[in-house]
């Protein structure tokens, strides 16, 4: 094939004029050019076939609307734990059965589809694959054996539920999460190492407090001996390490001696802080030293598949018969990989990289294409405002004037920002004293003015542009605010309503009002961009919970209906012991914990959130760190290409919102450029050697 | 003044054999340069001046007995707070106000000697020497006014004591201290917007809960309204970042609704994981900025002092007149500088500097001197064993030579590592089944051989080198439990012995001959050193104790006797609520936790400690993760200078012991060699004129 294709490349070179897609060849070979552009602006590193076919695969493959559906289906699957058994809202069997295996399908489907992409002996190489089918095939193996024995009214588990979490891990779109696992896991091997002797420190300490405590006769606040069972010390020292049970349990030591507390202190000094203080300093670096790794691998691969890319449409025309591509192809390629590009878009794009004009472009700016590309420009047309087209002279009326300088005013602002003080005092006061209720209306006639008054003074669309968050912020919490409270009123006075639903989202509709004040502060918006902006990376973290859908699973077969909850107005003799004897007179039962349980799927993620509470630290929050030093340097929004007149370019930021672009950032200071060689990378597998010789 | 000495650098310069001190004038230059060596060494900023007698005095100030002095009258007056009302051991006040006189009056001198030391403009200038005399004289005051009211029978309070510990932070000795708060204090201003970002969400929080609970009827547990007042609410939600009361605080609200759970889970998500790690980024990377501009400020101090040094001894030698030391100076000046500093170890430094042997050596390798000192060179001398000196026929007898290979064989260590694990069987077993405490004799004996044929072995005086920690240990806790365990039973067999105390300190050292398990397993060894080598920069923290005496001392005043403890077997009717009616039925009296109060300063700072514990996270411990990761690149211990027979070197550590050193390897890497440019620093104070040349 390598034999083949080579000359086509260097006969195409020599077409000029294909805005229109020139023949089948040359139309594949843009097609191709775009699936590599592409790949590198997402991080996509899929091995495939460059025939047409293939390629055309590919691409429907990487459709935006393929990968939200395999998304809707992962999530339909994992909700099916809301319906089955125990349910929070129960479901017929054959239901959840029939969506299991409509979800199933499609994940067969998209499985079949992806194996024709890439060649046989690299798709059963990717563990990723593997992992996919076994779970496929083990869920219809437990979907077959439960229907058979629940139909024959036998027992039975649905244990391959437990394995729903790998689909969402392992599909090709998971790469964030997969990323997050693979840091952890290269972390543990030093973390087990620190945790072997931190366990260490904890049983000879144990063994401490037997030899001082045991024999001392003690007793614990009820009653049982204290410190006399060498298993029982250990778990009362691990759990002091969580902090949960102090001071209380060095109290009876404590108040039997003074220098028995020296034994305490120093269990304290040495096993919270100084191991939990190491614990996270190697989970840190770890992690930090194998997300830089990751991201240089990224980086090359980028790199690498623009330089393909290149390869495809280049053509030897530069000064001294450099190869290079034209702006013809160029702009038919940008076209392709971005159909609803603007015009003034591509051409500042592509101003940025011929800043000589010289109508071509090497290598070396051809290949900056997909960072290029990953930045939001938001272009802003300077129109002039509806009422101003239709009523001239009204809008340029001397009181028009002064309404748009005061609205445009700083004092303006600060008037509201007290307006909404005032309110927040209204808001805490007892909203049935008719003063307040009555005042919520007035409150609202003012923020509904100030929207009036901002939509005159500004353009609507420049004022509803993408990027004014507080803008639709403001105008969705006051416009609903509005609605409700007009809904609730109206509801109120016909006397047939007493449900306090409606009224619940007003009242928090109206708190979230108060938000606002943080924007006029301009060290807390800057605060807040920071939040906003490592918000996909935390994100990504949080796709971490699909490990407690493991654990409530598990908890859900072994302890269902183990802990009963009773409505408090329930009359049974059992709410006092949440319906298990077992519990009689337990602090779990006294402290009203009795909701606590795995009795459905929602109740399960409850509890494994309040036992995550308790231990909070785990150091995958420090990728926050750099983030926050990355953001120092950050630069102002700036404006490009303000020679054209009456359009604007403004960067939205100077880094992409993607996760991937946000860790490039982190370590581009970082990162060598020894290692942007074009030799090809190691983890990467394609293997055409028609493009060797890029 | 700088007019007449400059000549005379010049005079001395031609001047060679001064290996016996020379004149007054070249021994006062040697002083100086003595000084200056030393002041980069230890990095001492101190300003002065440059007569003879001035160099004395400071060479006396900075002498380690005056220093050590310095530090022990600290320690004694911190310590009067245990024998002063409220006391642990009582003292009349005569006693506790001869000894504060006594501390005061050193301080005093103190001051006075640096005073004479410095010019005096720069010493009115410097807020540490203000801020000691003003602690001083309001000591003095608070003294004589407390001694008069107390001896008239009045109420006094002794206010100065909380200013004791700005004597800790303020003396000259006291640099790292300062460094860590001037660190913290450089943090303060981004740490306070993000925790009035914080508190504002709390405040928002606080006011949908109060909207959607208040009105709603709900019960707490104990019965009282639950969520009905919004100052409760922010001190319940506030408490809730701390996790002391989850998931209490949530439950009424959950029993009510599954949906309310949506609101605890949010404030969790935001307050807790969010902003808390947001809190220690922001810690991180400040206290991470401050600290590299502090040691650049340091590196580049050190450099400039050198330069002095080299300056006062430097003679124009070199190829094309380039000023040189000759090696007599520099013999000299070490010898000066480190008066027991082996011919060897000296040769070896010079041999380091001269690498090319020319007899003398440029500014650029004088200017290492400084770190070169700070380098531990533990000199190991081949020695014949003494019984191989005694015995030689017996020493070298096949059975010896067979002994002495057992002893070194791999296998020994893991047969005793194996004792070592049945012994922590018996350890935790009942001492008083006279199986287990005749096998104690057994293992003791057996230890005792271990050290026994190791010094058989080993030359005593290697096995016992400084550097050897475990052979220390090991001997130290075997010998001190031998004797222990001979003098317990001697006691137990005389029968006149009942108390524990004894037996306490066996078992403690029973438990501690366990550790040395720790230095089998190399991993775990290479944790243990990294603990070891921060240890430093972790007791620069651990001073930051000298906080809680100041707290401590205001509690004291505060609540002292409010809450009494009674002895277990005490039968006074108050013993149920510590004393106190106000704590009749509360879960502190409940609880036991009467001897959590603030009457002598011993329970003071343990009530203290508890208090830290529950919030057990600061920032300033990830001041390790760059000590972790500067361990990485640690070598091994090298060997030097192998062409000198029967002697040998070995670098103990690549870095210097103290903080400082610690710092700069931390940084090295990210401080650029600009900052090494010979200028003037800004913040010394160094302005002699006759240097500015240099």
């Amino acid at each position: 094939m390598s034999e083949n294709e080579k000359p086509k490349v260097h006969t195409l070179s020599k077409d000029e004029g294909l805005t229109n897609g020139g023949n089948n060849v040359s139309s594949n070979k843009f097609d191709l050019a775009t699936v590599y552009v592409s790949d590198a602006q997402y991080n996509r590193n899929s091995v495939f076939d460059t025939s047409p076919q293939t390629v055309r695969l590919y691409l429907l493959y990487n459709h935006w609307f393929m990968q939200t559906l395999v998304y809707v289906f992962i999530i339909v699957n994992l909700a099916l734990a809301l319906f089955e058994d125990p349910a929070v809202v129960p479901l017929p069997i054959w239901a959840t059965s029939t969506t299991e295996i409509i979800c199933l399908s499609a994940f067969t489907v998209r499985m079949i589809h992806y194996a024709k992409i890439i060649p046989k002996d690299k798709f059963w190489k990717d563990p990723k694959n593997i992992c996919i089918i076994v779970v496929i095939t083990l869920s219809f193996i437990d979907l077959t054996i439960y229907g058979a024995l629940k139909s024959t009214g036998y027992f039975a588990i649905r244990w391959s539920r437990v394995l729903r979490p790998l689909l969402l891990v392992n599909v090709t779109e998971g790469r964030q999460l997969r990323r997050a696992f693979r840091s952890i896991r290269n972390a543990l091997p030093q973390i087990a190492y620190v945790f072997l002797l931190f366990m260490f420190s904890v049983l000879v300490f144990s063994l401490v407090a037997l030899k001082l405590f045991g024999k001392r006769g003690l007793l614990t606040i009820d009653g049982s001996p204290y410190f006399t069972d060498y298993v029982d010390i250990v778990f009362d020292l691990y759990v002091l390490v969580t902090t949960a049970n102090s001071p209380d349990v060095m109290m009876p030591a404590y108040n039997y001696s003074d220098s028995f507390t020296i034994f305490f202190i120093l269990y304290i000094v040495i096993n919270i802080y100084t191991f939990m203080s190491f614990f996270l300093a190697v989970v840190y670096s770890n992690y930090k030293k194998h997300l830089k790794e990751e991201v240089r691998q990224l980086v090359k691969a980028r790199r690498f598949k623009m330089c393909r890319a290149f390869s495809l449409l280049q053509e030897a025309r530069g000064e001294g018969g450099e190869p290079v591509v034209t702006q013809a192809k160029w702009n038919h390629l940008v076209k392709l990989i971005k159909p609803n590009i603007s015009i003034a878009h591509r051409e500042l794009l592509w101003s940025v990289l011929d800043d000589q004009n010289k109508g071509h472009i090497g290598k070396f700016a051809f290949v900056q294409l997909a960072d290029l590309l990953s930045i939001q420009v938001i272009t802003v047309k300077s129109q002039p405002h509806p009422i101003h087209i239709c009523f001239p002279s009204m809008y340029n009326s001397p009181v028009s004037r002064f309404i748009r300088y005061v609205v445009h005013h700083r004092m303006f602002v600060h008037v509201y920002d007290l307006i909404i003080l005032v309110n927040a005092v209204f808001i805490g006061l007892d909203e049935e004293n008719p003063v307040v209720s009555n005042a919520e209306w007035g409150f609202l006639v003012l923020y509904m003015l100030e929207i009036i008054l901002k939509l005159y003074a500004t353009e609507p669309r420049a004022f509803f542009a993408r990027h004014h968050f507080w803008n639709w912020f403001d105008t969705i919490i006051i416009v609903s605010a509005l609605f409700g409270t007009i809904i609730n009123s109206a509801l109120k006075h016909s006397g047939g309503y007493t449900g306090r639903q409606i009224l619940d989202i007003v009242f928090i509709l109206r708190v979230l009002r108060l938000i606002r004040l943080v924007d006029t502060i301009k060290r807390f918006r800057a605060i807040i961009n920071t939040l906003i902006k490592i918000g996909p990376t935390i994100l990504t973290f949080g796709q971490l919970i699909v490990v407690y859908y493991i654990f409530a699973m598990v908890g859900m077969e072994l302890f269902k209906g183990k802990v009963q909850f009773f409505e408090p107005n329930s009359t049974s003799p059992d709410q006092e012991y949440c319906g298990n004897p077992l519990l009689k007179g337990t602090t779990f039962a006294k402290l009203n914990y009795c909701k606590n349980n795995f009795n459905n799927v929602v109740s399960s993620f409850i509890v494994l959130l309040e036992l995550t509470v308790v231990n909070q630290w785990d150091g995958v929050d420090t990728g926050l760190v750099d983030a926050m030093e990355s953001n120092d340097n950050e630069l102002g929004p700036s404006e490009a290409a303000k020679q054209k007149p009456s359009l604007m370019f403004k960067i939205a930021s100077r880094r992409s919102r993607t996760v991937d672009g946000l860790l490039q950032r982190m370590f581009e200071t970082e990162i060598h450029p020894e290692d942007f060689e074009e030799e090809e990378p190691e983890n990467i597998n394609f293997s055409n050697p028609v493009f060797d010789s890029v």
